[in-house]
């Protein structure tokens, strides 16, 4: 069985929207992309970095999801990184409020040793030369390797972002991050610029306007499903992408047409996610519901026509 | 053979983009929704009004693409609608630089004779006063009636908005328009509260992003194709209506998945039109290129996943 190595965040969010405000929950990008892979039964590991005040519970919630987390390093006396945000009433954009890197600032990641043969490696959005080191960490090169960025990183760290990205498989960023990289304003170049910089794939992430998937011949396009009511964003790239991860993982297939269903899968997942606040959705996710909530994305998307 | 009515403007358009600067040229509604409808090869007739400066050679060529012109009023003494505008870098806004009215000022469609039966009927942007009289003009109601508005009459004639609303089929409008009309920002709920207002299907229309599809019960997606380069987008959203409508109308099927159909042709054509300036590319549009293109949508959008 194929194993997903997952690095990026724990953390502890806190959130104001329209609906509400949170206390201190559980958040961070590793968090959603552990809980999004593990709908479809794969063995993953996390490699992180949190703070004596982080909760036992919460690991055991990932663990019972067969998240391992023997790569998680617990520094008793730091704190667990911390962000809070407010949404606006559209839920379209965002005010970070707060900010606390915490024990995240001497984030030395370390690969446990029976995850440095993972096929499938996900490179949550951290400091480049974090996600570089844990690339150089594996026994053998993994068949799939995907990286998230965000603009925080091409205006700080440039240099390592773009060493970075020559050793990876796919690249997922959104829109005006694309853009922001390659100075391109069409999606479509915006792609073929990046091919040149490493990456043989290409997803963007549009929010509510769905994702795009590149190769260098082929465009797939995922939307997102049009809800009555987006709760609360927070992780929901993440969600998309670790389920992007998982499918791919379980499957075991990199062809561009199982890639199709893997973004679709993401898509898919990212759609319970913005339900509620925080993990809550995620954590108590059934499969029936993935299942049935995919059949609509069949119906969504899905149509025949007669080519003359 | 069943034949589709348009009413909308003929009209002159200036447009200044990064790519350059027009001088006057043919627009107007119901020029876009005529050549795309024309594409299927349907016979089509307009309803218009046009001043004495409005080219003859104009009107020889869409009556050499089976439309119908028989209801455009020439006012021998009087100048034809002018709209100027100009694009911002991204393209995906502009500013209207001038808007002169002229003869559409005191517009009274007169719908032909050969016309009163027509199965189809799209209603263009224009005063929804006008857009009523043209239905209480037919003889028999027809199979389908759809109507494309925007904010300016929402702002300026609401009462005579929702009045032809209920007279309708089908509403196409953008996704601002549609919140702007019903107060909600989730497209769906947007789409749920319309019904209330009459219409049986909503067409929201997303630009790059897309156009979503609804009735009662369904939803469907239509992406917009991924460009290089767009030149020009005057005209798009006209296309898109205009192909919807089309393809019906040679079809003539208005079941929920053959409307599927007719938004993917709606998409198809209107990624031509912003190709280039105005209507270039949709007058010296072949046949082949749209059913080349149909299958890049096809691969664009479809997959196909196991439900477990």
């Amino acid at each position: 069985m194929s194993k997903l190595l997952i690095v990026g965040t724990l953390a502890f969010d806190e959130i104001e929207s329209p609906f509400g405000k949170t206390g201190k929950i559980l958040g961070g990008s590793g968090t959603f992309i552990g809980l999004s892979a593990s709908t479809f039964g794969v063995e993953s590991g996390i490699v992180s970095i949190v703070g004596g005040d982080f909760p036992e519970s919460y690991l055991k919630m990932l663990n019972d999801k067969n998240i391992n987390t023997d790569g998680v390093e617990i520094i008793k006396d730091g704190k667990t990184f911390y962000w809070s945000g407010r949404y606006h009433n559209d839920l379209n954009s965002r005010d970070t409020l707060v900010t606390e890197l915490n024990t995240l600032a001497d984030f030395n990641p370390i690969v446990p040793n029976n995850f440095k043969d993972a096929e499938f490696v996900i490179l949550g959005n951290l400091h480049p030369s974090t996600q570089l080191s844990v690339i150089n960490q594996m026994d053998t090169r993994p068949k799939l390797i995907a990286l998230d960025t965000m603009n925080f990183w091409m205006d700080s760290a440039l240099p390592e972002l773009l060493e970075v990205i020559k050793h990876i498989d796919v690249i997922t960023i959104n829109d005006e991050e694309a853009r922001q990289l390659t100075g391109e304003y069409s999606l479509v170049r915006a792609a073929q610029k990046i091919f040149t910089m490493g990456p043989k794939y290409v997803v963007i992430k549009k929010g509510e306007h769905g994702a795009l998937l590149f190769n260098k011949e082929d465009i797939f396009f995922a939307p997102a499903l049009p809800l009555e009511e987006v709760f609360d964003p927070t992780g929901a790239g993440d969600t998309f992408a670790g389920g992007f991860m998982g499918f791919l993982t379980k499957t075991r297939d990199i062809s561009f047409d199982n890639m199709k269903r893997a973004v679709i899968s993401g898509s898919n997942l990212a759609s319970f996610c913005v339900e509620k606040f925080g993990t809550e959705r995620m954590e108590h996710l059934k499969i029936d519901e993935v299942s049935e909530r995919l059949q609509q994305f069949k119906e969504l998307t899905q149509f025949d026509i007669e080519l003359d």
